[in-house]
């Protein structure tokens, strides 16, 4: 008998929150009915005080910020318009300025896969005649490191872009904003997946001197591509359009094949046809569109942001846009590894795709993807739970990203930082795993499960931000 | 009470069958569970002294050949090699003969959307100057008409196809065996719709001149297109591959994007891209390359096929090649019927298309396809029930063609007509409508369930045919 707990002959228990208690009775040969509860913010008092600030005085303001914000998401309509040299259109990417994924970053701290990546751009662009010269000007600060998301441009990975590097060009249909993504470069040796090797570079002409003009050519010819249309299109056929999105790929393969057999163009079409991840880039550009139409949703705790460069993660609010609020990069977990590689192998998360998860795509939509699952290890029905988990740290359901196979329920959209922070349960994002070290690319893939603290540091800087406010307001 | 039967005080009853049994003992208050059960072949004798045999003395050699044949179906690998006019390829499709759906039919018994395509055809190839002089040459026979599935050939819905046209090349890889398709006509006015009109038949002439031979250039450079690879991958993306095939469809685009690029042809690649229907006919050649490969397998309860003419349904089972067995056509049930249509406007079942039922996709798969069954008014469980509902009847489960939103359960494959005339389950075919009268094309879709006894009296003649050999054997 467990000490301290004696029953009388006949009893029935319901049991709130730890096992060891149910455990006690059942032991006793008493019913017990279990009810899975933990206290908010695992009883923390200080976050269940900022909780009861965010939810109580400032509660009915929040909501309708965060309203505010789902609705501008969803009702974002962001269009793929042109491809273009990303000096020639991203504000401040000039001659000596690389952007890499993820928060800002010194060099000392950047991790190798992106250093990797950081010094191939560096060769390519001609600033460096070999890799240590490189090395020497980025540690020197004479080739200057700058965060993409500060640039409006997402990259999935390492997410390194300099000037000469073509971009997607993707526009928010009502309000103009434009956002940027390189386009993918494909499995194997390539820098998103942090391999700077010189085949690695010859990749990169390739896209600049055929595929970038080829696409604008592409482009022109079949008017802009609304993105979201497509990816709720491809999300019925089994992609979450972060890990998988190969049907919607080819969806947008089928709308450009007028324009492929008018513009020609073999090998480019072979080289778009043969990548299963050609639509990822776009997804992320439109997904930073979407997300960036929230800034002015001045009260809103929904993340606006979220991006890891495989040293830290950085989130930002809508309510605080430009305000990072980071934490050291979290490992993937539910990994699967190639053969020949090792748990030690595995770099940390990276890449600025969780944007992704931001618009109720990814990780949130897990449920209309089971051969990503599958991947895992995971059945359909595990598929939909992870699909319902982040339903519980959402503001709303997508009314434009509906599974078919779960009866048309709506994507999880608008992560509440304030959800986040009271269930302990942290957005999962869908992402590849690239070697910590050899430089030889991706490893594996898993789910990245991300830390708790910089949500409860952005939700801490809300609430002071908003009595900051009110204070102003009353004087 | 109800009269005849008396209960004691307590009584708790297993109740197998008909339920008027089970209310009467409720209404006592009696517990009842009660089983779903019927008698074999609804209880009929002579079907039930027909089973017996066929599930008993002649048991073993039927299941034998079954196992033979579903290996034999799952074991194809046809691909499409190339497209060409009928008339040089489709034994027997001479000038003056006139390929369509379904077993064999007079002229008067012609339904009314297969009259006006089978007229259309008569005047695109030149056979007469107008639609009067059309019909009266198919009235008099001087225009013959011919089963397409008698010179290998299966047409979608009316399946007219006439020398001129162009077919897809479908080889079986191993056999050699050859199976042709018309390529699909699209949307709106067209033939395999039962409109006869002259847009219809511009649209013929377009196919004829320039998607035929832009077709035949592209699958030249790219080389043979592996149907079921394709199709195993669409089942993974929403497709069952008969309603809905346009996932595969795209895959296939995305295949041919290179040869696309390389062959120009700007119509065409539009042509090609607008038409969500353009891999039902590749389907529809390689599902009947892998149901021909059953010839041989002498014993077979497996159907090999299923085709319609508006008129009347046939069937054939493996065990005896080439010989039909028929009934009048089925209404197709749970219609949904474009604004403006009545049920009284909707044609018969109609079109070769059944033969993708018999290698385990369309009404087989609808467990992939929640789309389709939504379309129906259904939901993703009841698109599962559907596929399970059909493995009752089939001999065994695909190994090729999986669901992973079902766990990678294999679809039903291999329809035993045993099963079909002992549960009183027939295939289920999911399938347009045409309009009865009016040659206005298409005006909605249901599923079409087949009537029963063209399975019976296949059996019969199975059980005959076997019981003949054996005599002769001992003779």
């Amino acid at each position: 008998m467990t000490p301290g707990i004696e029953l009388p002959p006949h009893v029935a228990a319901v049991n709130l929150g730890l096992s060891a208690f149910a455990d006690a009775l059942r032991e006793q040969g008493a019913a017990v009915v279990e009810v899975d509860w933990s206290p908010p913010a695992g009883g923390d008092a200080e976050a269940v005080a900022l909780l009861t600030r965010l939810w109580g005085r400032h509660g009915d303001r929040i909501a309708a910020a965060n309203r505010d914000a789902v609705e501008r998401i969803e009702g974002a309509n962001p269009r793929a318009l042109t491809v273009a040299p990303a000096g020639d259109v991203v504000e401040g990417l000039t001659e000596g300025t690389l952007l890499h994924a993820g928060p800002p970053i010194e060099w000392a701290q950047v991790c190798d896969p992106q250093r990797r990546a950081l010094v191939a751009a560096a060769l390519f662009e001609g600033w460096a005649p070999d890799r240590e010269h490189a090395t020497r000007l980025l540690a020197r600060g004479e080739i200057a490191l700058e965060p993409g998301n500060e640039h409006l441009h997402v990259g999935p990975m390492t997410g390194v872009c300099s000037p000469s590097m073509p971009v997607w060009v993707v526009e928010e249909d009502a309000s103009g904003l434009r956002a940027y993504s390189t386009l993918n470069e494909g499995p194997g040796r390539t820098l998103w997946f942090g391999v700077g090797d010189d085949e690695a570079i010859e990749r990169l002409r390739f896209i600049r001197d055929d595929l970038g003009p080829w696409l604008a050519r592409l482009l022109d010819r079949r008017g802009p591509v609304d993105i979201f249309g497509l990816a709720a299109q491809g999300l019925n056929m089994g992609d979450e359009l972060h890990m998988r999105s190969q049907a919607t790929g080819n969806l947008l393969i089928r709308d450009l094949a007028p324009a492929l057999a008018a513009t020609g163009g073999e090998d480019c079409a072979r080289f778009l046809a043969g990548n299963h991840h050609l639509f990822l880039n776009l997804t992320m550009a439109a997904a930073k569109c979407a997300s960036l139409s929230t800034d002015g949703c001045a009260a809103s705790s929904v993340v606006s942001l979220m991006a890891r460069n495989g040293t830290t993660v950085g989130i930002q609010l809508a309510g605080m846009p430009g305000r990072w609020f980071t934490a050291p990069a979290a490992p993937v977990e539910d990994v699967l590894l190639r053969e020949g590689h090792e748990p030690e192998d595995a770099a940390l998360d990276i890449g600025d795709s969780a944007v992704i998860e931001c618009i109720g795509l990814g990780g949130m939509a897990l449920a209309a993807a089971p051969a990503v699952a599958a991947f895992f290890g995971g059945d359909a029905v595990s598929a939909a739970r992870r699909t319902e988990l982040m339903a519980q740290i959402c503001a709303a359901r997508s009314g434009r990203f509906t599974i078919t196979s779960r009866d048309y329920v709506g994507t999880p959209v608008g992560i509440d930082a304030r959800l986040v922070v009271e269930l302990g349960i942290t957005p999962q994002i869908t992402t590849g795993v690239l070697h910590a070290r050899a430089g030889t690319g991706q490893i594996g893939a898993g789910v990245a499960h991300q830390p708790l603290a910089p949500f409860r540091a952005a939700l801490a800087a809300l609430a002071e931000a908003l009595e900051e406010r009110a204070a102003v307001g009353a004087a």
